[in-house]
C-alpha cells in the first residue's frame, strides 16, 4: 500500500461519523455543560466496543475504556481529548465551524484536527483489529478528557485517584501533530514551562506627571529596567543559574537538526522577515529545539495620558529544556528580579503553580522504534524525521510521575492545520494512513518484551 | 480688613449665584451641547455689565466681553473657563456633584474651584468697581472658554482669528490655584510639554511562545530595553542633548525654594513613603520646580498568556524647563530612541502635535509686583510666596505668541481642593478675599505706566 493510496480517504460512513462528532460544539472554555455531556456520551457510545464509559468528575467528564489483548500483553493507555477551542471571530471563518465541510482532500471544522479526527483514527483502528483478530494485540486503556484546551485543570487529580485503574506500560497520545506535511515525523521532546506574574508598585496612587514628575519612582521605568535586565542585547538570558543543568546538543541531536533540512528563509518569511532573532551561533531550529527561553508575554500599566501610574504589571514565562529543574529556574528568576529591582518601587513576583519540567523520550525507546517502523510501513518512500516541540505538554510529566510510563506522541494531525485558529482543517488522507500506522504500531508493541 | 474677616464669606445672593452656576453641568468631555450653550448664555448674561456675549465657534462657544477703563489705561484680558471635568465615579461623591453643598467654610460641587468660583470672584469685582467708580481702573477684556478641560482644542484658532479684538497689555488667568492653603502665593513659572507615542513591531503576527520562543525578536523585550535606556539608575535622563539650554537654579531661585519651607517628610507621606526618588543632589521641590522630566506614562502589549506579541506600545511625555526648545528636545528623544532600537524590531515614534515651551514671568514684572502688593493688602500678616508649577499651561504660550502679553495667574482656588476629583471643594473665605485682592490688583495696574 502506498501513502497516496486513494483508499486512505475515509469512506462515506467514516466521514459521516466525523461530521457528527465535529457537529457537537464541545468548546470547553465558557462551556455549555449539556453539550459537553452529550459529546462525552456520544464518544463513550462509539467506544462501547472497548468498554467506553462516561466518568463524571469535578470538571467536564472524562471518557475511559478498556479492551484486553492477549494475556501478558503490554498495557497501553491511549490519551486524547474531545473538547475544542472556541471559534474565535466567526467573521474569519469561511464556513460554519461546527459543520464539517470537505474541500478537496481537506475537511474543515473546529476540532477536526485537534483532536477529533485523530481520536476517530484510534477508534477505527480498534474496530479493524477486532474484526481481524477479535482482540487487539495489546491491552488498551482509554483516557479521553474534556478539558485539554483549558489546561486540564482536573486531569491530574483524576489520574492520581485512578492510578491503579490506569496503570500501564506506555501512554500513546492521539493529541499532538506531525511537524510538517512533507514527511512523517515523531516528536521526541517538549519543553517545560514556568510562569511569573510581576507587579511593581510605586506611589500610593496614580500621580499627575507634571505635579509630581521627577520626584517619585515611576513603576514603568522600574519595570522596563527589570525586564531589560533579563537578556543581553544578543538575546541570551542573563539570569544567574538559569542555564544550570542544560547541555550542548549531542552529536545525535545535531544530526536531527541536519536531517530536518530546516528552511531558514521560509521560516523568516513565515514569521515576518526581520523579526528572526536569537542567541548567536545557533540556527533558528537549534534555538527552538535545544535552548530554554524567558519571554515577556505581556506588560500593562498607565495609559496614553500624563500620568505616573502607581502600578505596572508583567507576565513572563520560561520554556525549559532537559536538565533544568523548574523549581530551581523559578527561584533563580525570582532572585534575579529582586536583586535588580530599582530604588523607589516594591516588586511582587508570583510563580505560577505546577511548573512543568521538560519531557523527552529517547530515540531508542522501544515505543519510538516501533512507531518509526510503523510510519515506514505507511510512508515507505520517505524518511521518518525526529522532531522536538518548543511547546509544553503537561500530561507527559503527569503520566511519568504518577504512572511511571513514557508518552509516545502518535498523531496524524499536522502542525500547519490551523489548530486553535479559524478554518481549522485536517488532511483526509491522514485518516487511512493513520489507521494503517496505528495498526502496525500496536502489532509491533504487542511483540515487545518491555515498553519501559 | 483681616484675612479672617467674616464678611469674606459670600452673602446669600452670591452663594445662590454660585449654586446656580455649579448646577449647570457643563462637562466638556462627551458634552451635552445644550448644557454647554445654556451655561455660556448664563455666563454671558451675568457678564452683561461688561458686554458679555456668546461667540459660537467650532467647539463649545466662548464668552467674551469688554468694559473700558479711563482713556489710556492699560488693557487687561481676563481668562477663565466655564467647562468642568466629568464627575468620575459617582459612588465616590458624598453629595450630588451638581448641587452646591455648603459644609462649614467649604462649598462642595463639580467645578466650584475649577473654575466657577474664581470666575464669579472676577464678576463680583467688576460689579464692585462699577458701583464704586462707574468704571474699572483698567480696560478689561474677557475670554471665558468652554473647552479648557479637554485641552482647549479651538482656543488657539479663536485667539489668532480675533487677535486685534483681544489685543492687551497683560493677561490675568482666573484659572490656576494657590500652591497651598497656609499662605498666599503666586506661580511664576510652569513647565512645557512634549509627548511621544512609541510603537514597536516584531513578527508579522502574535506567535505562540513555545512554538516560536527564542527565535524571534520580542517587541516587549525591545520596548523594555528602549525605555530603560532613557534614564540612568539614579533617575537622570540620559538622552543626548535633552538638557541643552537648561541652567542651574539661580541664587534667587534657590531663595524661592528656601522660602517655601517645603516639608519633605509630609511630601513623602502624601505620595507614599518609599516612592520619593529622583536625580541626586536635589530636594524634591528643586526637582519639581527646576528639572525637566521624561516620564513613561503608559505601556501596553500582549497579555497574561503564553504569547509573543507582535506589537507593543508606550506613551512618554517630557516636561520642559526654561531654556529647552520643545522641537529640539523632541528631535533628541526621537534620535535617541532610533539609535537604541534593538535588532529584530521596527520602531515607529510619533511626536504629539503642538509641543508647549516652558513659561515664566519674572518676579520683577510690574504685574507680579502689583499682585504681590494686592495679596499683602488682603493677607497682611503673611508672606507672599513665589511658587512654580510642574504642570503645563498651554494658554500662556498662546497669549505670549499671538498677543505678545505675559500671563499672571491670580486664582483664589487652592491646589488641594480636589480639582478633577470627587468631592471638589472651594474655601468660601477665598471669595471675599479674592474680590478684595482683585480690586486692589486692578487699582494698582491702573497706576502702572506699562505692563509689558
Amino acid at each position: 500500500m502506498r501513502s497516496s493510496d486513494p483508499t486512505d480517504l475515509p469512506d462515506a460512513t467514516q466521514l459521516a461519523e466525523l461530521a457528527e462528532y465535529v457537529g457537537l460544539a464541545s468548546v470547553s472554555r465558557d462551556a455549555d455543560p449539556d453539550v459537553m455531556a452529550r459529546t462525552a456520551a456520544w464518544l463513550a457510545d462509539r467506544f462501547a466496543l472497548a468498554g467506553g464509559t462516561v466518568r463524571p468528575m469535578a470538571g467536564h467528564p472524562v471518557v475511559t475504556g478498556r479492551i484486553d489483548g492477549p494475556p501478558g500483553a503490554p498495557v497501553v493507555l491511549v490519551y486524547g481529548h474531545y473538547d475544542v477551542q472556541p471559534t474565535g471571530d466567526l467573521a474569519e471563518w469561511h464556513t460554519d465551524p461546527f459543520t464539517l465541510v470537505v474541500d478537496g482532500d481537506r475537511a474543515v471544522g473546529r476540532g477536526v484536527t485537534d483532536d477529533k479526527g485523530p481520536v476517530l483514527i484510534v477508534l477505527e483502528t480498534v474496530r479493524h483489529l477486532l474484526q481481524r483478530d477479535g482482540r487487539p494485540p495489546v491491552t488498551l486503556l482509554f483516557l479521553l478528557e474534556g478539558e485539554e484546551e483549558i489546561g486540564s485543570p482536573h486531569l491530574a487529580s483524576f489520574v492520581r485517584d485512578h492510578a491503579s485503574e490506569l496503570a500501564c506500560d506506555l501512554v500513546i497520545s492521539a493529541d499532538g501533530a506531525m511537524w510538517r506535511p512533507t514527511e512523517p515525523s515523531l516528536s521526541l521532546a517538549s519543553k517545560g514551562l514556568v510562569g511569573f506574574d510581576l507587579t511593581v508598585r510605586g506611589a500610593a496612587r496614580d500621580l499627575h506627571s507634571g505635579r509630581y514628575g521627577g520626584t517619585v519612582a515611576n513603576p514603568l521605568h522600574a519595570l522596563a529596567s527589570l525586564l531589560a535586565s533579563l537578556h543581553d542585547e544578543q538575546g541570551r538570558v542573563t539570569v544567574d543559574g538559569f542555564h544550570d543543568g542544560t547541555e550542548e546538543p549531542s552529536p545525535e541531536e545535531r544530526a536531527m537538526v541536519a536531517a530536518a533540512e530546516f528552511n531558514e528563509a521560509a521560516y523568516a518569511a513565515e514569521v515576518g522577515g526581520d523579526a528572526v532573532f536569537g542567541e548567536p551561533g545557533l540556527t533558528s531550529l537549534e534555538r527552538l529545539w535545544f535552548r530554554p527561553t524567558l519571554e515577556v508575554n505581556g506588560v500593562s500599566g498607565g495609559g496614553p495620558y500624563t500620568v505616573i501610574p502607581h502600578v505596572a504589571t508583567a507576565h513572563v514565562t520560561s520554556r525549559l529544556v532537559a536538565g533544568q529543574d523548574p523549581e530551581a529556574v523559578a527561584a533563580a528568576v525570582v532572585r534575579h528580579l529582586h536583586a535588580h529591582t530599582p530604588t523607589g518601587v516594591a516588586l511582587d513576583v508570583t510563580v505560577e503553580p505546577n511548573p512543568v519540567p521538560a519531557y523527552a523520550i529517547g530515540p531508542d525507546h522501544p515505543a519510538v522504534r516501533a512507531a518509526r517502523a510503523a510510519l515506514e510501513d505507511v510512508y515507505p518512500d520517505q524518511t521518518v524525521l525526529f522532531a522536538r516541540i518548543g511547546g509544553t505538554l503537561p500530561a507527559t510529566a503527569l503520566f511519568e510521575d504518577v504512572l511511571g510510563a513514557k508518552t509516545l506522541f502518535f498523531s496524524f494531525a499536522t502542525a500547519d492545520e490551523l489548530h486553535h485558529a479559524p478554518n481549522e482543517f485536517f488532511r483526509l488522507p491522514r485518516y487511512g494512513q493513520g489507521v494503517r500506522a496505528w495498526t502496525s504500531l500496536l502489532d509491533r508493541l504487542g511483540e515487545e518484551a518491555t515498553l519501559r
